[in-house]
């Protein structure tokens, strides 16, 4: 008997209703393989926490964690609230950084019965490796002059380590997959941190005799994420463009409510950290129409991380059955609650056992 | 009569393709009004240029250029001959600084005849505003330690005036359109130059009380020019993300072989420069199948930056007349030739006589 331990953070806005949901599913799995169990603790860390505390998280916020398998989070941040920079780097990214979550992965593919905006999606299937540590996210910098003179300055500060890490999770992907890594370059115009990454990039390359490699301009690839997503298989980039990419591999599946991420702890020291692609989104909240989707798909990628693959297997296919069947939110097309696409899946879960 | 000296430079690959075609148009169109006419000026900077002198152009290259009124540019770059930051750097950017092109100007819209990629594309009609001049592309940084603590770092530098320059423009921009302005944001990942340039905008956006406004993140706002484009009307973006943005566009609008762009030196002490989203392509050099139209509309661009815009509107509507019949490159699914579509556009024009 496995049991897991897990700290929930639901965090900010409709993460209070998708992580319940996520939970729910995470139950019914449980339920039905006897040899599997989860315990889960809630912590309140939110926007709202900080308005009756003055920070994001205790002080003892990350000792408190660090215990646990691993921490699903909704999401964070509501700028009605607590301005963004304040609320992210009070707990998003301070935890990717306590807990050393120096990888972000991010899947896009197609799933069965949600709409891509794309004329003919072909049967695209990439995933995205994103240095989550460093890079444009850096706390360096600040202004000087006042006035009409002022300027703002901003280190983006690329560690030979960090980018050798990023990339060699990005070729170890890729041997289990197509065998293919495209690195996301800016060289052109950023002329010290992009050279660099080639730099490594091609080193790293070298590792990897089996694995074919292209770098592509972040401009070119965007677009080619609109044009030809068929073409990818892993796609490595930094913090910054990593982060772009994926809101545009969120979108052309249909929707950023159903794009999953999982933030890795790749020395084993500390939990690694799951967390949907989707924000807080403040319009729909208490409206019961989130779509739990990302939230679910993200608990499947908390299963595969924690050695439960094939579970996680079963539970996508399930979700892409229910899709399938058009019981899906709002969002992406249907009429469907929160709630109503939840007990679809765990009803068909059940079916399974 | 208006005489115009425009120096054309073709710069690499397919440049050298579509600026004659681009030029043929432009005689064409000053045949048709008696009162107009250009003189072309050749200059054969790039990558080429460069194997033979080690430069991308000539040390009294900018001084060469400095009195045209306009400078048509096609492509620069070729990576198999030139590594892309020297080339750039040498040539494009330099360009760009050297005659205070601060903005660079893209419109993206739905073209008769050129499919879009995008299931669904209502008739969006958005243009972006890129700060042109500073921010992430900056020559400040560079690496320290050796081997595996090899760091390297790169300055964003924001200037007040700068950032302000670019936002007024696109305000101005807004105001002969549809009245509103979405700045393009990351103060939630990138904590010094982004919130400046929030604070920035909310400032410069008191000046305009009748303008609309709003911020977007840069992940969320690229995965909306795929899911819903026509929300927008001007975006102001900094460098990178106006760059990135763009691409977007040009591949929501079908092809990034149709997207014009302008660099606009705001003050008119030097010359504006006009040159296509598109690269040098070097895949399809030499096989007469280059999209002209990017270069085309960008013709249109520097009529209208001349003060010819009924001319301007006249050619871009000729152009969606010959899009609108098939008669395209086989980039965007059709059959003919640079040549032949830039023909019939030749005769189009004429007929309208
Ligand atoms: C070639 C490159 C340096 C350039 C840029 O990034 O500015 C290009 O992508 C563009 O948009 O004009
Ligand atoms: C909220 C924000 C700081 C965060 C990021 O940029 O990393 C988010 O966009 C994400 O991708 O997880």
């Amino acid at each position: 008997m496995k049991k897991f331990q897990i700290a929930a953070i639901p965090g900010d806005g409709i993460g209070k209703e998708v992580v319940p949901a996520a939970i729910d599913i995470l139950e019914a799995v449980s339920d039905l393989h006897g040899g599997l169990s989860f315990e889960f603790t809630d912590f309140p860390y939110s926007c709202e926490y900080y308005l009756e505390h003055g920070v994001m998280m205790p002080d003892d916020g990350v000792e408190r964690l660090k215990d646990f398998d691993s921490i699903f989070l909704g999401a964070v941040g509501n700028i009605k609230l607590v301005p963004d920079h304040v609320s992210l780097w009070g707990l998003l990214i301070k935890l990717r950084r306590e807990f050393e979550q120096v990888i972000n992965i991010r899947p896009a593919k197609i799933i069965r019965g949600i709409k891509s905006p794309l004329v003919n999606p072909k049967d695209f299937d990439l995933i995205v490796v994103r240095e989550n540590s460093e890079g444009e996210y850096s706390e360096v910098g600040g202004r000087i002059f006042r006035g009409e003179d002022e300027i703002s300055i901003q280190n983006n500060i690329f560690s030979r380590k960090g980018t050798e890490r990023a990339m060699r999770y990005a070729f170890d992907l890729a041997s289990k997959r197509k065998k293919h890594v495209t690195s996301a370059t800016k060289s052109n115009g950023i002329v010290h941190t992009m050279p660099f990454w080639d730099e490594v990039f091609e080193d790293v390359a070298k590792e990897y005799p089996d694995i074919q490699t292209d770098s592509q301009h972040i401009d070119a690839l965007a677009a080619f994420f609109v044009t030809r997503p068929e073409k990818f298989d892993v796609i490595v980039g930094s913090n910054l463009f990593g982060d772009i990419l994926t809101d545009i591999g969120a979108a052309i599946m249909g929707s950023v409510g159903i794009a999953p991420a999982a933030n890795i702890n790749v020395n084993g020291k500390y939990p690694s950290m799951f967390e949907p692609v989707h924000g807080s989104a403040p319009d729909i909240i208490g409206k019961g129409i989130a779509n739990p989707i990302g939230q679910i798909w993200t608990a499947k990628m908390m299963l595969d991380h924690m050695g439960e693959e094939e579970i996680g297997t079963v539970l996508l296919d399930v979700v892409e059955s229910v899709t399938n069947d058009g019981i899906i939110t709002p969002d992406i097309g249907g009429k469907y609650t929160t709630q109503e696409v939840t007990a679809e899946i765990i009803n068909r879960l059940k079916a399974k056992a």
